[in-house]
């Protein structure tokens, strides 16, 4: 059984393996009326990322844990749930505990500023992105890289974008990224992805709904300059979806077809 | 000035990124007869890697850290200081805070058991490194890849050897490693590693002194099975220098070459 550590009441254990190794996974969740936005999909990235890392948690604690948030901390407002999970205390060395005891932190964050609906600017990333098969897709605590791009993200820059070793795009260091080229959508496979969003999967899904053909691969950064490409969009779990209006010195199309996803509307999906 | 923290007096702030994003490093040093061994090397790669990371520390403050440990925990016998850095708490999301105030995290742990003389039974690892060459050598936090190693290890291993993307053969998960080829040594290139470790860059230093020559470069696989290959040894800054005698099935050679580095001398050295 997962412990309950809510951020602000208590600290936490100095031996803890997350801070130790960043051994553990987060979720940032936006909160509206008292209900955790897209509660399923949330829940299920950190079960099955859980999985992945060999960390019990069942899906009745973590949702217990997310009501016990919305209870707690109740908002006019929209606000941003904070969920770490984490393998808890010791071990020796990197070799995990045999029997761990997994920690939930929970911490209570008012939303960031939305981003202006006519696009932001962005930069490509000096900072590339190396994900290791084993780890991608997992929003794990060793966030790095991430860091190290929004560290140097240029000051007038809403987001940088990052690129893989072959030079691919793959997603912003806050956002997944997807490209509309007229009859359809692209964006990189979740399995080459260092994140794969929660915003992203849902995207997907209200697209294809809509029935927009989407297509998962590569995106190479000279796709961005064709003539084929409309436009350009990045989502995440807190803001939505954003169109891009410019990439370094690129300047990208924002045109209705970018407009006709309501962004807002994302955010409202039964909990299945 | 980073605020240092005594784990048996306190736990972290939960807000500390060092826990919420892997943003920060650590030394595993030992300590013998009341001081830290290898202490500036230590405290280089700290300083140099905080410096990468543009986490403000000075000399001074580690260095008196680390005299306020030993002091502090005083013990016959040899022990094991862990110095953990963070960037400390706040910022927006993974951007880091204009005005960071860091945290040294200190904690004393027991000696692990001493591998036999004799050398080490090792296989290699089904979890690859992708080391990212922003991040290439750091003793950073993030270290999930490793423990994923760790996790995965046979019950009978003493170490699992890590590979690059390429299939090259990188280093242990908490060690680094060298070959004796007869007429030289052969170790990847630091900028090639996650982890360049203190003992690695002794061993090196050692080595070079005595008159053997040294090279950093690639270690393909399969220089492993050649005749050319005299022996294989691992180390750290806790357990020193000792010999594998397997990788999965194949048998390595101990000769008298690898027997004649006297891995406990290794911790002495003059405080430059």
């Amino acid at each position: 059984m997962a412990e309950l550590i809510w951020t602000d009441e208590a600290g936490i254990a100095a031996d803890d393996r997350g801070l130790a190794y960043g051994d553990g996974l987060f979720e940032t969740i936006r909160i509206r009326s008292g209900q955790a936005t897209l509660a399923a999909r949330h829940c299920q990235r950190m079960l099955s990322g859980a999985s992945r890392l060999g960390i019990p948690l069942t899906q009745a604690e973590l949702e217990a844990a997310l009501d016990a948030a919305c209870q707690r901390y109740q908002r006019p407002e929209d606000w941003v749930l904070k969920v770490i999970l984490t393998r808890g205390s010791g071990g020796r060395g990197y070799q995990p505990p045999a029997d761990c005891a997994p920690r939930l932190i929970l911490s209570c964050h008012a939303m960031p500023p939305l981003p202006p609906p006519e696009g932001v600017v962005t930069a490509v990333s000096t900072i590339q992105l190396w994900v290791n098969p084993a780890l991608a897709g997992l929003k794990s605590l060793a966030r790095l890289e991430q860091v190290l791009a929004a560290e140097r993200m240029p000051a007038d820059c809403y987001e940088v974008l990052m690129t893989g070793p072959a030079g691919q795009l793959l997603e912003g260091s806050r956002s997944n990224l997807m490209l509309w080229l007229g009859d359809h959508w692209l964006t990189p496979a979740a399995d080459t992805l260092a994140v794969a969003g929660v915003m992203r999967e849902r995207l997907i899904d209200y697209l294809r709904d809509r029935g927009d053909e989407v297509r998962e691969g590569p995106v190479s950064m000279s796709l961005l300059g064709s003539s084929e490409t409309r436009g350009l969009v990045l989502m995440n779990s807190v803001v939505g979806v954003v169109p891009v209006r410019s990439l370094n010195s690129l300047q990208l199309p924002v045109p209705e077809q970018l407009a006709t996803i309501d962004s807002e509307s994302l955010f409202t999906e039964k909990r299945v």
